[in-house]
C-alpha cells in the first residue's frame, strides 16, 4: 500500500478511536481481560519518551484492600468508585540513572550487531557520548539538587552568546520534564483502551501525598493521573465540550 | 457494528499508527497541505483537557524569518533544520480564567437547550457550581501567586482528617498541571500526522526564554515541546529502543 491508500484506512480509524475516547464516569462491573490490558500497555510504551530515559511507570492496582483505599484517596469520585480498574500513572525523574544504564548497555550490544544499517552505525558514537556525558551533566544535580542553581547560572552565562538548552535542572524542572513523557504514554493507553471497546477517565482529583504513601513511591515521584478503566456503564458520558480550532491553534 | 467487530478494525489500525509514529530526524522539503494540518489539529483538540479549562495552545510558525530564528533557537538540530513545519506546543495555565468564562457561557446556553438529555440536565447545576466556586478557589492565587502557600496550608490542615485534592496551587504546580493537558494534545497531533502518512519529532532541545520572547508569550507560559512535522526523508529514522512491559508496568 502506498501512503495515500494507507491514510484512507488509518485516518478514519484513528478519528473513530479519538472520538470514542471519552472521559467516562460510570462503568459496568465487567473487568478488562488481562490480554487486552497488556496489549494496551504495550501501546502506551510506543509513545515518545524524552531522551529515551523511560522515566515513567504505570501501576495497575489489583489488591482489593489497596484498591478500596485508592478509591477513597480519589475522593470517592464516581469514576473511581465504579471502574473495575484503576491505573496510577507516575512520572519518575529519579529513574534517569536506570534509563541511562539501560541505554548504554543497549548501545554496547547494538555495536556488535552485524545486521545494523550504515546510517545507524554512524549515529552510535554520538549516541553513546550523549548518554556518557550529556545526560549526567543535565540530570546529575547532587544531593538535594544542590547543583541545580549553579548549573542554571552557567547555562544562563552561555545563553548570553547563543541559544542553549536550559535543563531540566532541579526538582521542579525535572518533575515537569518527566510528567510530559508520562502524559504522552497515558494518551496512548486511553486511546488503546478505546480501540478495544473499553473506556477510561483521566482523574486528577486525588490526595497525592496519601497516594504516594499507599504505593510506597519515593519523594521525587510525581503522580500524573489516575486512569479509571473498564466498560462504559449507563449515563457514563456527559457531552464533550470543545471550542473550535481558533481557541487552540495560532499561526505566527 | 458491535464493539467486538469494531475493535477488530480499530485495534490493528491504531497499532499501525502508533508504530508508524517515529521521531523522525530528516524530512523531505514537501510541505503538509493545510487541510491535512487542520485535520490533525482538530484531532489534537479531542484529547482530554483538565477541568475543561483548555489551558494549552499550539503555534504553527509560518513566517519565514521567525521560522529561521526558531530553528536557531532549537539549536539547529537536524529535525528542526530539515522539517518544513515547526509547531510550538505551549501550556498556558494563565488561560484558566478564559476557560472558566467559556465554560460558564456554554453551561448557560446548554441550560436552555430543549434537546438536552435528563442525565445531563441533572448534572448541569453541579457543573456550574464547579466553575463558579471550585475553579477560582483552586486557580486564583492572587498577584505573584501570593495566596498559594496559604491555600497549601489550609488544604494540609483538612488533609489531616480526610483525603483532599491538593491543588494545583502556585506557579510550579499550575505549570505542571497545564503541561499534562498540553502533552496529551501533542500525542494526538503526532498520531494524527502519522495516520495521514506524515511524520513528526517532539523536540525539547531549545532555548526556552528565547523562544518565549520570539513568540511574545507571557511569563506564565511553559513551552511543552516543539514538534517538527513533514514527510519522512532519507535516513530520518533510527531504530526505536524500548525495554519490555516489565520496565514500565507494575501490579500492586
Amino acid at each position: 500500500m502506498d501512503s495515500t491508500d494507507e491514510a484512507e484506512v488509518l485516518v478514519p480509524a484513528l478519528a473513530a478511536v479519538m472520538r470514542r475516547r471519552r472521559s467516562v464516569r460510570n462503568y459496568a462491573a465487567e473487568p478488562i481481560p488481562d490480554t487486552v490490558l497488556d496489549a494496551c500497555f504495550d501501546m502506551a510504551i510506543l509513545a515518545p519518551t524524552s531522551h529515551n530515559l523511560e522515566c515513567w511507570q504505570m501501576i495497575d492496582v489489583r489488591d482489593t484492600h489497596r484498591l478500596a483505599e485508592l478509591r477513597r484517596i480519589c475522593l470517592d469520585q464516581p469514576a473511581a468508585v465504579a471502574a473495575p480498574h484503576l491505573i496510577v500513572a507516575v512520572a519518575r525523574p529519579d529513574l534517569w540513572r536506570r534509563g541511562r544504564t539501560m541505554m548504554l548497555a543497549r548501545i554496547e550490544r547494538e555495536k556488535s550487531d552485524p545486521t545494523l544499517s550504515e546510517a545507524t552505525r554512524k549515529f552510535l558514537p554520538l549516541f553513546e557520548e550523549k548518554y556518557r556525558i550529556l545526560i549526567p551533566l543535565i540530570f546529575e544535580d547532587g544531593p538535594l539538587h544542590i547543583l541545580a542553581p549553579l548549573k542554571r547560572f552557567l547555562v544562563w552565562c552561555r545563553a548570553c552568546f547563543k541559544p542553549v538548552m536550559r535543563g531540566p535542572f532541579g526538582r521542579h524542572e525535572q518533575a515537569l520534564w518527566a510528567v510530559k513523557t508520562a502524559a504522552l504514554a497515558c494518551e496512548n493507553l486511553m486511546l488503546a483502551l478505546a480501540a478495544h471497546g473499553f473506556d477510561s477517565c483521566p482523574m486528577e482529583g486525588f490526595d497525592e501525598p496519601k497516594l504516594k504513601r499507599l504505593l510506597g513511591l519515593p519523594r521525587a515521584a510525581e503522580i500524573v493521573m489516575v486512569i479509571a478503566a473498564g466498560r462504559r456503564g449507563d449515563d457514563g458520558v456527559i457531552p464533550q465540550i470543545r471550542f473550535g480550532r481558533a481557541h487552540y491553534i495560532a499561526r505566527a
